[in-house]
């Protein structure tokens, strides 16, 4: 049998990956991080949020793969053993959960659904006055593969919608902006802000009080990036002053969110726990089974992460 | 000038509508419910819920327009003037804000939103299970304008989706079912029931106990159809059981909903005051001006309504 396959995560068992993984590569060593055993054996690790120093703890370790689209997780650890190839799950699933995330807090904002609720309490029969979709811009940071299936999403609701990222991107019915030097005009068109870059040493903090600023009043923010790209005190801010009308946030700079941060309790603020986007065995396995078959046969990988950019 | 254009509606003053159709016909003779004048001067009149016998009063009204793309609170006047052709709206906006309260209340089922609510007030982080996007089978009663609109983006949002109505249609991407004989098989397959059908005489009553038994355990149901397609005993029934999970009611038998109505207070139960989509006199009034031209150049109308089919 070839090497053992290592999961690497405290999240979940690992149970379903290791029945799509036979299920394409045929019977399988799988080994979960509670029970490696023997290390030497380890050829392929799959890793979700893994100790700093265990990846490169597997002498014989020759493939690394994410088990997140964002590979923040793996390379915040600085032992990762150097050469080892890191690819990172594709997943048409998650992708699709991310938008659906979206869509959803922008719906309830947009569609004033908070102040329906507060009429059924009352046992009011209260319509109140709506924007048209043709106003409610929504932008989009990020355009990879979940901020383009976001954008496209959108922009089939009839949203006017666009997009920014680090390079210049075409996305077909979406507005495009780019660099540090198209962020202001995109912030500036945008009631509806939208985070999905990856978090990178450039975009570690770039949901600061200046980008908050940036937006026109009564803007609305939804994080599905990460934690790391708010400025916690920020975002506070902003929603106590009343610039921002609230905000949904499913990552946070400390995970699971602590008892006592303020956002559980903040009434604009809308805490899910990392559930935006699952990561789900059945559609991102395919690629994870190629790159395993190739490792073992030489090929050259696919979702390879450059460790520079970080995406 | 031409003849008056009378405004009749409770519900909104027609302001915009006035400005709207000044647009595009030129200076208009523009009345409204409380400021009728002449009757005789009547040629056209603009309509939502209209107190019965008050249109027949007209006696030269050439064209009734209905304010709303459903036509049964038009039809419910038995003393409509016989022979006067019948419009309505046809709507973009309208249609689009249809789909989207549909897709709203239908994600927030989908991604069990109200459990993530109730774990922030606890302050607890607990991702909960997930169901697969394509596991979650969306059915649409009605494929008009609204319904056909409706299924394409549940389709393109990944949800396995399937439209009934009542004779047969085709719509990319979606399963089609029709007649009573196709209910049976439609019902089975739908995890979420979207009702946007127009009230008629076969349709009256339809979401009765039969019906909701026929759909799968713990089924959801979103009405943006008619109050008067609800059995609300039985709607309430089978809430209570368990057999349905939920419901998301736009419109209802009474309205306003009577403030000792159950709906108000059930836990399962969430109540909207007919607001999922309003009449947009920006994308509504096109087809009314166009209509208006033509009832007075004599030529064939658009959007008519056939009084027999009532739709």
């Amino acid at each position: 049998m070839a090497g053992a396959i290592a999961y690497i995560s405290r999240d979940t068992d690992g149970v379903l990956w290791n029945k799509v993984l036979e299920a394409g590569l045929g019977p399988i060593d799988f080994r979960t991080r509670d029970n490696l055993g023997n290390k030497d054996d380890i050829e392929v690790a799959l890793a979700w949020k893994p100790d700093r120093g265990l990846i490169a703890s597997f002498p014989n370790v020759k493939l690394i793969v994410s088990l997140g689209m964002g590979v923040d997780h793996l390379l915040a650890d600085d032992k990762l053993p150097p050469g080892v190839p890191i690819t990172r799950i594709m997943d048409d699933g998650l992708v699709g959960q991310m938008s659906e995330y979206a869509i959803y807090f922008a719906l309830r904002h947009h569609r004033d659904i908070d102040k329906y609720a507060e009429s059924q309490r009352a046992k009011a029969w209260k319509p109140e006055d709506f924007v048209d979709t043709i106003h409610r811009r929504i932008g989009i940071t990020g355009l990879g593969t979940i901020g383009q299936d976001t954008a496209k999403k959108f922009a089939a609701l009839g949203f006017p919608t666009a997009g920014w990222s680090r390079t210049q991107k075409t996305v077909p019915g979406v507005e495009t902006f780019h660099g540090p030097d198209g962020l202001a005009a995109f912030l500036a068109r945008t009631d509806i802000l939208i985070n999905v870059l990856p978090l990178t040493r450039d975009t570690r903090g770039l949901l600061d009080a200046r980008l908050f600023a940036a937006l026109p009043k009564g803007a609305y923010l939804i994080n599905m990036g990460r934690g790391g790209h708010v400025v916690d005190d920020d975002l506070l801010a902003a929603l106590d002053s009343g610039h921002l009308s609230g905000a949904a946030l499913d990552v946070f700079n400390t995970e699971p969110l602590p008892a006592d941060h303020p956002y559980w309790t903040h009434s604009k603020v809308k805490v899910t726990p990392h559930i935006a986007g699952a990561t789900n065995p059945r559609t991102a396995s395919p690629g994870v089974i190629e790159n395993i078959k190739r490792i073992r046969s030489g090929q050259p990988l696919i979702n390879t992460v450059d460790p520079v950019t970080g995406y």
